[in-house]
């Protein structure tokens, strides 16, 4: 290690606990996010620009290929050393470059950049190929778990629950499929604020005051640095790129870790010990409790929830960072130095709930026993309905009066309805099959196996999964 | 009026001062963002429902119409009041809507709705219209304004300043081009997710068990429904749609509210006294300060700011209101309760700062004053540019120890850099038009002025102002 | 009405909806938090100012009786109508003042004050006595509340949750002591909060300048005024006094309403249909839902927490207005001028709370019934500890392969452990009453009701309940 | 290294740049606010608990030795690699410990405690002794170099600004002063909170449940246990310690980190180029900008309020950790793990600030230059004040209509007041050291310097520096 730190010396739980303690994912994720990313993204962007000055005949093609493979070989822990000495991260970066190189090519290095066109082009470019290559996949990849469990269970009876309290029946597919939904509607905003991120080589003020003492077209440079990177341009930058768009890629990573820990949430309700639908798998091995043996916990929903309370709020910044005085202050620095751990955050909890979504234990029986205990009472909405559809001008206060009775006598709603002799000549209209869905609730489920079967299908062939 | 309530008995400045103090405010707002506007728009809803029953043969043709003209009868007084009495305030506004039908009709109104379907796609709408009719004008008002003052000043030579010290030339229109672009396109933003919210009418667990008893195709009234609103309809839902619209739409309009407070604080910052180079206009009568009589303060900017602090934290609100156990509690019915308040505020801050910028004053005189104070030490950057291009290898540090020995000296840079020996042979090399870039550094100003152009006639034609 | 708004124009739901509609809490909340309030605070101010130049001989007493009269005749009316000619809040209200004096008092109004003297220490005051007079006395009453139900259940068997899961048990009373205590010390430390407010009298950048002008002392005008209000004084300020008191306070009125929000949170998931433990009380002509005539939903726990995700994201805002440039800037002023409303809404939930509190339905039966679901598997953890106390070297992974076998079985801990031969011997030495905690766990509930007790006795005492 | 990462494969700033990356800070912070710390305070919570057992008789004497040693041998990287088999953090602890002891011994450690026990009971103590240590000294000591730098320019004559504008005189020494008493306020406030950090040994449900099975009077053992580690005991609890001690020091550390950051801000915008009266030193070597060689920039007060912005945000975790449902649920476990990371940025920000403050140039001739410039019109206070002492009616009006005409004419208030018939008879009547102050504006300074030193004093005494 190169450093002054042992991993338990980590101040960061991302660094010591839940990313840099996995040799898999520093391997998958280090490449995009660590500090080693940035740095090494600078240079490949100080080598690309090299490129772009030679593509435009700024400077001479041999240069440019001697600064492309300099870049290349400049070590993270190299420029921590140079930046000590001159307090100047970018510079130091420069410097390093330019130590590999003779002095016919130095002066073409970062030539007519301001600092912040390097890390602002770096960061768009690493945000979105970390995205493309960590975030988006791990989404997928739950996505595809929850379109298996919502099919699976598409047409397991399930009684819904709003306010906490039994309302009407639908499966748990469709319980999935919401989330099958709101996932795939989220990674398409991620995909799309990706593929927004800007670049910028506009020089110190935006002007591109220094790059027109070099070449005669400043804005042909920057697009062909651009081109070379496959990145967007922005189209007015000061000294840095418009703070909007990376503040919608966070938006939109923030607001998909939203519906993750809405679904941590339900599965963990859903395991109380008192409704018993659903649980986490557990090891052999694992222990609950360290004083309660019996104990096996929903830690993983927990967990996720949790992470969502860490990153969330931080959206806050981003929105401060908005605010930037005149040509640019620094005050948005060290502040967006933290931003890519949300996206490791988020890479943790879809990795996460993927493994317990993919192993999730269905009680069915439970789940059949819980709408046993619903079925008395909920037939009072189609009870309602029914009424109302046969012309009964006031059949929500009589249900509900049914339905009071029913609680109050322990009895049922559907049993109450029969001794209640007002209702006998509306009853009486109700179809055979009308009757039948009163008399069993349970097939009272409305569209929802086929909503989930049609949003399934949408999703699949969406995100090409 | 109909409540308890007098104008100053109100605790939210934005009732007693910022909106509703001001007569031509509420006439203008209250139609989208009051609770007024919600009562109707929820009749509304009930009016359109019945009307896609009996498009699709549900309900009678002539009972909707009876429905429609109940709707559209009920005033929000009587639903508070009817709320009052059986704490339910959709059920109430159905009694309400109820009590001016017959027998016959009572049964068909709000039939196989569940109360969200009609509280979501109401807010849904007015959300909507309200975007369109309120906050996207008065955002484009202010776009047109910035655009012509950055055209006007597009030539205006202004030093251009990072991190508060002088950095590189500028134009003061190419400043206001800046807001032009982040302005303009959060505009977009908030045009995309207006576009994107979404109605509901699936019932009460969004499978739609109810409407499944009254008429075949669900999904068919569903559609009806939002095609007569002109709304989208979520593609899964429970008893609510999925947040994420909603939260989209706050994001793009507190991200707008960002650009327009980094804009009132340069705006402030270009007013202090030592800078002077703007000014918000100053009524004849107008005081600044209750005892000093000569103050002027920036206050419409330092306004907005403020508003800004106060209205964007709460889109964490928003990130919380995400999630909502299974098939949805209600911990985010009070909360979204406020949701207007940040349009409203908004739209308050466009008009404020629309006003501010077209009666802006705009110093030039100053701006060149400032520009004269910069100039010794700005030519740093063509030097060591130059330098660079014409093969000095180490062309950053010379300029550098020139700059720090123009500043010990009280000097110039280019005075400094005359009396350097070992820069002879380089300056040399120099062109006639890069020397007089030196001597001449208000000419420094690379692309602003055309720049600007581009952007304000980009936006000009995008934005159809 | 003075104004240009009826109640339902109001944008803001705690003027439409949760204060404004209700003639008894406007009656009360009004005189504190109301604009209304506000600006009357401010002249009691100026009064008071008047009153404190005399007493240091400053002004004439005669002067000083006349400017308390006029003072308290200005009505807010008027002071907005003169700020839309001069655009200056305060000095409108000192020419308010004025208006109702002769030539020869006039120059004594406010004398020597800046503006934000009257804005702070009027603010300070009447948050102070707000805080008194609302927000103390409702929390009391819910504290008070809250220890009636600890002491009436504190002996009625409750399994505890971890996890969601059935952990050991404790009483329904013990389980409302923790809220108990929570809500008592919350309260203490609004109390301090208030206490520790501050006004100040030091002029437009806190240096005394003008006041020094005046008298010799200016501190001793300062103190005088102070002791009058009956409120500390800023040691040292600018404009303003510093920020941090008000932050304080707010910190401690947003964590008390986390303590509540909690307390929500906990009894509307025991009132869910599977545990059905506690309920809120539920009017005869109720409505639950508009669709669902048999529900019956936890509305006002789930209000109250609503109303803390609404509330709760303001204090980023007071920890903004932290900053302030100089000896001040005006970002701070909109956004103080909105921190009254957490404090009105934290007012409306205690109150709420605490009825819902008094009318709680507690179901012993059913909190019984769900014990004896536990009852089989909670045992591990007795029989953990004394195996372990009676020196079994591994007690805690034996007792955890009994309770796998025992779920596993679908038998219980006790049976398994009976037949467990390697246990013999160490049961053997387990003492009488060991023995049968382990037959009878609704036994083990250690000092849950002492501690109850004991914490009502120690929380009734310290609020003198 | 015991683990997989190299220093810069972190991804969190505080990790690798500016706390990981200093050999000084590691050695200072890590003992306290490292993953190392938090296993070796768990570990010394389990020893120190083994002592209570023993002092309380429950256990022998010599077991707890054994114990003692056994818990200190404990190394983090085997608590995780044991954590990894059974997914446990405590229980792998607790099996450390065990295999370092006899069969004898085992069945003791940790008999009677949940986890939480430990986890709470440890955090509650480092981050007591981490602000003692680390936080306090760090805050003192730049307490101690405001003092002096308040203290040496206590005389400095300098123009007060509101709204960024001039406004009245004051002295440098006093705008300094502000923040001596604010830090030192907040200092207290700290030290308040961190002393009512309190521990828990009360088992699993918080009702002693398990201890009482070993132990007679289990609140004895508690109350041991947190003497000998010097800390309070939670009055009640729950599985976990009440969330409000922790969320106040949260709010106190963040609130002077508030504090901090408008020192920060103050002293970035007096070294903006136009006003110029302070600068950061800057090293010989150090580069300001990588493409305008003149640059020097306040980037030490930049980095510290963008450290604000990303640690400000992090408050709303610690509000939504104050909800963990019934006897609790572990969605505040993993956000927990990260509070740390706000302390050891306060100490990197603290630290900072303080070499910045006591390094900072002050250029008193630009301090006077700037008044001179505001010194014309500032008189309009003292005139109008003066007016109104000697019984104008209508001061504030007449000294504003002086001022505006001195703006229009480019002339001075005295100047203007001088040509002023109507106002000759009452400047008659100014006595000759208040006719001194308006021709001399530089001696207005009130009670600047009188203030300056009572702060300083009064706070040198308080915080004992």
């Amino acid at each position: 290690m190169d450093g002054f730190i042992g991993l338990y010396d980590c101040v960061s739980p991302l660094d010591f606990r839940y990313y840099g303690g996995n040799k898999r994912l520093v391997k998958e994720i280090s490449p995009y996010f660590s500090e080693n990313a940035k740095v090494r993204y600078q240079a490949r962007v100080e080598a690309e620009y090299a490129k772009a000055l030679a593509a435009k005949k700024v400077i001479p093609k041999k240069a440019a290929e001697n600064i492309v493979s300099a870049a290349l070989r400049v070590k993270p822990a190299d420029v921590y050393r140079e930046e000590e000495r001159i307090r100047h991260d970018i510079k130091a970066l420069v410097n390093c470059i330019c130590a590999n190189l003779g002095e016919k090519e130095k002066p073409y290095v970062h030539l007519g950049l301001t600092s912040y066109d390097v890390v602002d082009t770096a960061n768009a470019l690493r945000f979105k190929e970390g995205t493309e290559k960590i975030i988006l996949p791990k989404l997928k990849k739950l996505e595809k778990a929850l379109i298996k469990l919502a099919l699976r269970e598409k047409n397991t009876l399930q009684i819904g629950r709003t306010h906490g309290q039994f309302a009407e029946p639908i499966t748990f597919g469709f319980a999935i499929a919401e989330f099958v939904e709101r996932l795939g509607e989220r990674i398409e905003a991620i995909e799309k604020a990706k593929d927004a991120l800007a670049g910028k080589a506009s020089g110190a003020v935006g002007a591109s005051n220094a790059l027109s003492l070099v070449c005669r077209d400043p804005e042909a440079v920057e697009a062909e640095l651009m081109k070379r990177l496959g990145l967007k341009t922005a189209r007015v930058s000061t000294q840095i790129a418009p703070r909007e768009q990376m503040l919608d890629l966070e938006h939109a990573v923030v607001s998909c870790f939203g519906v993750i820990a809405n679904l941590a949430d339900d599965l963990r309700h859903l395991q109380r010990s008192e409704i018993s639908e659903v649980a986490e798998s557990f090891g052999k091995e694992q222990v609950g409790s360290s004083t309660m043996p019996q104990k096996r916990n929903p830690v993983t929903f927990e967990n996720i929830k949790s992470l969502w309370k860490e990153f969330m709020p931080r959206t806050i910044t981003l929105y401060m960072d908005q605010i930037s005085e005149h040509q640019r202050d620094l005050t948005n620095s060290a502040s967006a130095r933290f931003y890519q751990e949300t996206f490791v955050a988020l890479a943790v909890a879809a990795e996460k709930m993927e493994g317990a979504v993919s192993s999730l234990k269905v009680d069915r029986a439970k789940m059949r026993e819980n709408f046993e205990k619903a079925k008395g009472s909920l037939t009072a909405e189609p009870l309602y309905v029914l009424l109302a559809k046969h012309g009964h001008p006031n059949a929500h206060e009589t249900a509900r009066a049914i339905a009071a009775k029913a609680k109050e006598r322990n009895s049922t709603v559907l049993a109450e309805a029969g001794k209640a002799d007002a209702l006998a000549s509306f009853i009486a209209k109700f179809s055979k099959s009308e009757k039948r869905l009163l008399e069993r609730p349970e097939l009272y489920t409305g569209i929802a196996a086929k909503k989930t079967a049609k949003t399934c299908a949408y999703w699949k062939k969406k995100s090409r999964l």
